[in-house]
Order: structure tokens, then sequence, then C-alpha cells
């Protein structure tokens, strides 16, 4: 069966391979998109990564990441922006259908939530000029409440979507079933953001029970308790056609395999627990 | 200055005293209310306990826990309303002020968490005639989002207001503030609670950062990144008049520390970091 659909977030391997080495070993599977972190592009340097991207004609399916707004004072928020614009130019030389953002969490010593989200709103809107000019889609990625403090201060996919009705035009969302599953109103605000032509992106793996670390320990897919297929078909529904994009941080189990059977395994995967029948585009 | 308005589940000093020691070293501090779980009922037996608590006049400001109705088949959901019916009896013999429950999460094997939830409402609705016949307010507490799978599938106050709505009189919510500070709809749900009269306690600790485990690393007032004073301003707006009940799952700090030390910081703690102006009841 084809692999058509699955991209390789390049996380998943990032023990085990540079990019050219994830791109050779993707393509040898078959694999014809990935998505990588920006310390892996950095690590070769933008143009030869690129030049390897372009060469191979992978297709990128989201740079991770920007985002990390809030900070201790308007200098930092000011940095932040900055950085955030080096992403935004990073992802145009790969040709990136996206920017995932990862908003950032409480600033050291404060317990203000609202004031945090408020930061997110304030460098969202920093950066997204600059993007919209680049014709750089941002993706706001929700991240699990667990989250909340110290990674990023939009947990859920409402919030998220609020966010993009105040920005505008240039800017969506990343459905990450690890970040959603558990959302009572999961199903209508997927179909929310699909109406809205807001999903940019959908990332996969599964949740482990028991889970033993909060941040590196996901499970590949089938592995856990995420109706991976029922979530999908409600993306599918609300109009995405794009690619799944398996991403998992695994410090005890997948980033110790090595790197061709953990890429083979979620090729395997994806065809047995998470490819749908494909639906022609809806024009959205 | 007064400790009136705290209260202490037992769960925080659980290794280190059994009910009767529990109550001793309460009182020696001039707390004088508590919220024990079954298991240090049913060491003593109910009838013992019921007398420990009348004895030394403590407000028992919840029974923990009933709940956990999701099942793999009938016959599951069937012993588990039994359960809970036992547990109304204990409540009502301990003269609570609720019955805490923690709904359940996935049953083995599944991943259809909407089963789950109705299986919820359905045990929900069938231990409900029996606790309105003894006059025990049933109290949902719904669970951070990274319980959703081993623990309680109702993940969020609004949820947890929609099944109260649904099930009507006799059922109430739990708050604790572990489980929903990250929540953006925050405020409004508590307003909300609030309005219907749902409010039944108010569970007090603190969010770490890092946080190294999902269930046992729990922070004592004041360490973490949870802005209690603004949580508890809300609760007490919406007008809640009951205590704050100190709920600390720590099985590598608090739990190895003497229980009398524990109990002092909770008192200190309470007074510093989470006590509000007391005001008159609104009569709601």
């Amino acid at each position: 069966m084809s692999l058509r659909g699955l991209s390789i977030n390049l996380a998943t391997v990032r023990r085990q391979f540079n990019l050219a080495q994830a791109v050779d070993a993707c393509l040898a599977l078959g694999i014809t998109a990935i998505a990588p972190w920006r310390d892996q592009i950095h690590a070769i340097g933008v143009k030869e990564a690129a030049s390897i991207v372009r060469s191979n004609r992978m297709r990128v399916t989201g740079l991770c990441r920007g985002g990390m707004f809030p900070a201790a004072d308007k200098a930092g928020l000011a940095a932040a922006i900055e950085d955030n614009k080096r992403a935004i130019d990073e992802a145009v030389a790969l040709q990136s259908d996206c920017l995932v953002l990862v908003v950032g969490g409480l600033p050291e010593g404060s317990r203000d939530l609202p004031a945090a989200r408020q930061m997110v709103a304030d460098g969202l809107a920093g950066i997204l000029p600059y993007a919209r000019e680049r014709s750089m889609p941002l993706a706001i990625e929700p991240l699990h409440p667990m989250y909340a403090a110290d990674r990023a201060c939009i947990n859920t996919l409402e919030q998220a979507l609020d966010l993009c009705d105040l920005l505008g035009e240039g800017v969506g969302i990343v459905i990450d079933v690890y970040h959603v599953w558990w959302d009572p109103n999961l199903d209508q605000q997927i179909a929310r953001a699909g109406a809205g032509g807001r999903i940019l992106a959908h990332h996969i793996c599964d949740w482990l029970v028991p889970t033993r670390d909060l941040l590196l320990d996901r499970g590949m897919m089938g592995d856990g308790v995420i109706d991976l297929k029922s979530i999908g078909t409600a993306i599918q529904a609300a109009g995405y056609r794009g690619h799944q994009e398996v991403e998992i941080f695994s410090s005890e189990n997948w980033w110790k395999r090595p790197g061709d059977e953990v890429l083979s395994v979620c090729a395997e995967r994806f065809l047995t627990t998470c490819k749908l029948q494909e639906k022609p585009a809806t024009g959205k």
C-alpha cells in the first residue's frame, strides 16, 4: 500500500539521524514528506538543508518550531518576535507548508496565565504581517493542558481557534492527537476549524497507559488508547487533505531503537491504524 | 489567625496517619475539618470511623471516593453502581458534606471515550435516586485531562456541569485547582457552577514545574504556579462558602515527612497563600 499521506516529524528519530540521514532513510521506505526541527536545520545551515530537501523532492509538512512568546519583560517579547521572524525565513527557505508554533507557557516566576495568553496574542500579531508578506502560514499548536505552565498556554482547539478568529488570515492550527484526544469538544472544534479553513497540520502518535513521563513517553500509533481512525475521519470530514505527520518523543523506547526500524514501524502502523480512504479535495 | 475554612483531605498524610491519628493531629493544630478516603474508613470499620468523627466534632467535607463507572460489560457497571451505593451509605454514616466521585476512565482495552462518558452518565443516573433519598450530595470531580484514560473521562468543569444539568438535583461538582487551573474557560464555568448552586467542594494544592510524575507529584500551596488566590476569589464570588480542602499526593516529598510537619505547613500555607477575607453567605 502507498505511503502517500504519511510524513515523519524528525523529532521521532532525532537521536538516530541528522537531516540528510533521515531523508535517505525515509526515501528508502517510500516516505516522501518530513517535518524537521530548527536545530536540525541549524546544524547544517539553512542553505544546505534547503538543498537536501529540494534535491530529494521532499515535501516539508511543517517546520518546528516558532512561538515561545511569553517573557518576563517587553525586551523578551521583542526578542521572541525577532526569533520567530528568522523561523519564518527558514520555513520559506524550506518551502514548508507552515511554521508550527508552540506558543510558550508562564514566564519565569509568573502565575498569571491570562497575562501569558495575552502575550501570545501580542506575539502572534507581531509576526503575522511578516508571515503574510512571505505567504508562510502560521500554525498554532494547542498543547495538552499538562504543558500549560512550561510549554504552551494555548491548551484547547477552541482556544486556538478563538485566537485565529481574532487574528484573521494567515494563521491556523495544528491538530496533534496527543494534545487533544481527551477534549469533550473535539469533534465540534475540528468541524469549526475545517469550516474556517484553519487546519494546517495533523500530527499522530498515541497516548500510553501508563504514561511514565510528561514529555518523553509518547507511544507509537496503535500502542495506546487514542482512537486515531475516528479523529482522522473527523479531520478528513472537516475538509483536510494534508499529511498525517508522526511525531513521537520517546526517550526510553523509540529513541533507543535503530532509526530504520522506527521509520519502518511508523510506516506499518500508518497503514494499519491511521490511513483513511482517500477522498477528493473539497476545494476549501 | 483562624484556620476556619481549612480542611485536610487525608490522602495528604495517608502514609503517616490512620484516621484516629490524623484527627488527633489536626485538632492539635486547630484544624476541625477532614475528608477521609474509603480505605481509611474500611480499615477500622464505618461505625468506629463515624464514632471518631462525631466524638471529636470533626466536620467531614467529603468522602473520597465513589465513581469508577465505566466497565467492560453491564455486570461491571452494575457492580460499580452497587459499590457506589455502599459509598453513599458510608458518607451518610460520616455525615459527610458530599460523596466525591472520580468517575473512571476507559474500560480495559477500549479506545471509545464517548462510550465511557455515556457509562458515567448511566452510572450516575443509577445511583442518584439512592443518594437523593438519603440527602447525600454527589460531587463529580472533573480530573485533569492527563487522567482521561485511566482515572476520569470527565475532564473539564464545563463537561461536569453539562452532566449536572442533565441529571438535575442532588449532584454537583468538586473544583480541584490541580485539575482545572489551566482551563481557558475557568472563570466562566466557576460562575456557571455557582449560579446553579453546584459547587460542593474546593480542593487545593499546587502544580509544580517540573512535574516529575503524573499522579504523585503534587505540590504544597505556594510551591507551584497556580494562582490560588485568584481561583479562590472566583469560587467565593460564585457564592461558595465552604472549606478549602488540601489534597496532596506526593510520594517523594510530603508523604516522606512527619505528618505533624505536613499538617503544620498546610495550615501555614492556607493562611499565607489561600485564605480569603470571609464574606457572608449569599443564600444560594
